[in-house]
């Protein structure tokens, strides 16, 4: 098990190599930049001394396969993406592709074969930062793309279109990347840092994902009465903030009671003066669980509560829908291939679902997918504090290790 | 009684007449404008129209004299403000000016002299709207303008001392502005419209003031986590705006029990992201009594309860005061005449206290005051859509001209 020490070092190196490839001072590498080309050069260039051949396909993602020696033997896919957010961290994505460059270069330097191919990815888009949508990369594979989608410009009014052509690449061919024979496909693993605080509560390194929870937004308009803060008697007030308050707390309340998490994390108040009594005050909702029934019965909650302290505080109430997902459940075939894993490599199984998206999210519609869960520090993402420890990193690996034999078992017994 | 109709009707007319004399689209009438020496110079001809001799004091407030009989009689003041807020209305502060000018054109109408000198006047300014510092008109007068104010800046750089001397005035000379022989003041009272909804709702056209209230103001500042709104469980979280929400209440929640007002009517919120828990939310509060005792009881109980929700939540909580006044009573035996004058015009007399500022609370220094409040469409001020009845002007012109006769009679028998 400690042959995994080195490489778990080597992945933290890469990571901290591939954190200064940045459009600035802070961690910023977005799609179809000059940063995308060094960090795919620099990625594949490691793919390449791990014993993978490297290529990048229609929508610039890099990848790199170790072969089987059986060459139509089906492909494991191993991945995650190689953009960031601005001022965002190391791990976020990167981790996922170079732990798996780092265990198939331990199979490289023993001379392991697997008896089936393992195709590395490093997606070129999931954050969505340049253009605003999200998963461009692993969205390529699965031929979701939408034709308008040519015209989304980013901040400098360049467009999609554009910038692909300024890569080398063409908007019109996107769909020569999608994956048109997914029965080629064994399934999908992704690595990614947990962004959340469980592990690091369970004191644990690893965990299995069991799905990646569906999200609804909404925003919620409260209209109240403005009015002078020293002369309208409390029990003469209409004002939007209290009952808005009321109802932050009533979603914090049953959320908690529905076993989903729900989150108030925007606010406007108008007119927000020191004096005033506020008129109006708008505020965003965000409700997420491994579960869309379970989310949407503690929506269905929500509203009624929140309508209901809207009557009594003869405050008005309107709210609009801004986005609906649905939950992606984990293969519970990998999933318990994880569990034999870290047993195998004797942690402790500890199965959790992802509040965030990821890109296995659009894979699952090409092919089984599973997720295991780094521990990060304090939960914290998309920041320059975003960290993890060597140590964890290394149970990761052996973790992956134990995954890939696991499954090359199963493969020879099957197929 | 009916002698007031008309007087009524022009007041409302003078109002009209001098909203529409504003430096911008909306009614916005600031200290020391071109459009200032306009509503002087307009008020001070419907003064001479009235009987009365006027003058400007070195604080450019405009003043009519509607003189006794006997030449070392005292004086009453009557009056309130000529300036108005950016986008304000037209009765807030005019109508304490125009109400008395509209008694004393009647008095002079029907050739009745007091015994006593009346003073009515129109500070140039009340909101502070143009330096920041409010109550510069009749702050002039007592004698409480400070140095340092010569150097306070408009929003185009212009300073105070600038803008005096610009209007013919010295910032130097103010002093000469303080009245000095305080005991020629028989006292002061001012009209105003309520700006609160307590006469509409006890369905009264005018109420005697008992005293203005003082106002604390406080900033709060939460520190909670900020994390993703889709990894962190709820029971892990430390969400500042839930926080917040929870404070906000107990701040409406104790300010009922006490009989206070308290308004959080500002907040702010970050990084106030959709898919974010809130790290850091600040809140203002505001919090008025006519009795500062109870009112620092209230917020000795508010703070206490704030601070078991930071240590209940686990977030950071500090605080800073930002203001601090003392409530002004007004006198009991004007608010004894009021209350008598208002019987005497079979109206019901009804006390409250002021929540706002008003110039009595500066004049409250030098001499007695007192205020009578009249009724205003939904307690709505410092907006277009104030409002005021004719019928309510009416009834505070009856109710001044009954005021006047009982000083009078009281004059002439204690003097």
């Amino acid at each position: 098990m400690t042959d995994f020490v080195q490489a778990a070092s080597q992945v933290m190196t890469w990571c901290n190599e591939l954190g200064a490839v940045s459009q600035a001072d802070y961690v910023d590498r977005r799609y179809l930049t000059e940063q995308h080309r060094q960090a795919n050069d620099l990625v594949a260039h490691w793919m390449q001394q791990a014993g993978c051949k490297t290529w990048e396909d229609g929508a610039a993602n890099l990848w790199g396969r170790y072969e089987s020696d059986n060459e139509n033997a089906q492909r494991f896919i191993l991945g995650s993406h190689l953009d960031t957010v601005p001022n965002g961290g190391k791990y976020d994505g990167m981790l996922g592709v170079l732990a798996p460059i780092a265990v198939v270069n331990y199979l490289h330097s023993h001379n392991i074969r697997l008896p089936f191919h393992i195709d590395i990815v490093g997606f070129g888009d999931e954050e969505g930062t340049r253009f605003g949508s999200t998963l461009l990369g692993s969205r390529a594979l699965t031929g979701q793309w939408q034709k308008e989608w040519a015209d989304l410009a980013d901040s400098e009014g360049i467009t999609l279109s554009q910038a692909m052509s300024n890569f080398g690449l063409s908007f019109a061919n996107i769909g020569n990347s999608k994956i048109t024979n997914p029965s080629g496909l064994l399934g999908y693993l992704e690595i990614h840092i947990e962004q959340g605080p469980v592990l690091e509560d369970k004191n644990l390194p690893v965990g299995i994902v069991t799905a990646i929870n569906g999200a609804r937004r909404f925003w919620f308009d409260i209209e109240g009465f403005a009015g002078h803060a020293g002369t309208v008697p409390m029990g003469l007030r209409q004002d939007a903030l209290a009952a808005s308050a009321e109802m932050i707390l009533a979603v914090e309340s049953i959320a908690a009671e529905f076993g989903v998490v729900a989150t108030v994390g925007a606010i406007e108040n108008r007119p927000n003066g020191v004096n005033v009594i506020s008129g109006k005050t708008r505020f965003s909702l965000d409700i997420r669980s491994e579960d869309d029934r379970l989310r949407d019965r503690a929506f269905d909650a929500i509203l009624a509560k929140l309508e209901s302290i809207a009557e009594h505080r003869n405050t008005g109430l309107t709210y609009t829908q801004t986005h609906s997902a649905n939950a992606v459940s984990c293969a519970p075939e990998l999933q318990a291939m994880l569990t034999q894993a870290i047993n195998n490599a004797d942690f402790t199984p500890y199965s959790l679902s992802s509040g965030a998206g990821h890109d296995a999210m659009a894979i699952a519609d090409i092919c089984d997918v599973a997720m295991m869960f780094v521990r990060c520090y304090k939960g914290i993402s998309h920041h320059p504090a975003e960290s993890i420890k060597t140590h964890d990193v290394e149970a990761s690996l052996i973790v992956l290790h134990q995954f890939l034999l696991l499954l090359s078992e199963q493969y020879s017994t099957t197929k």
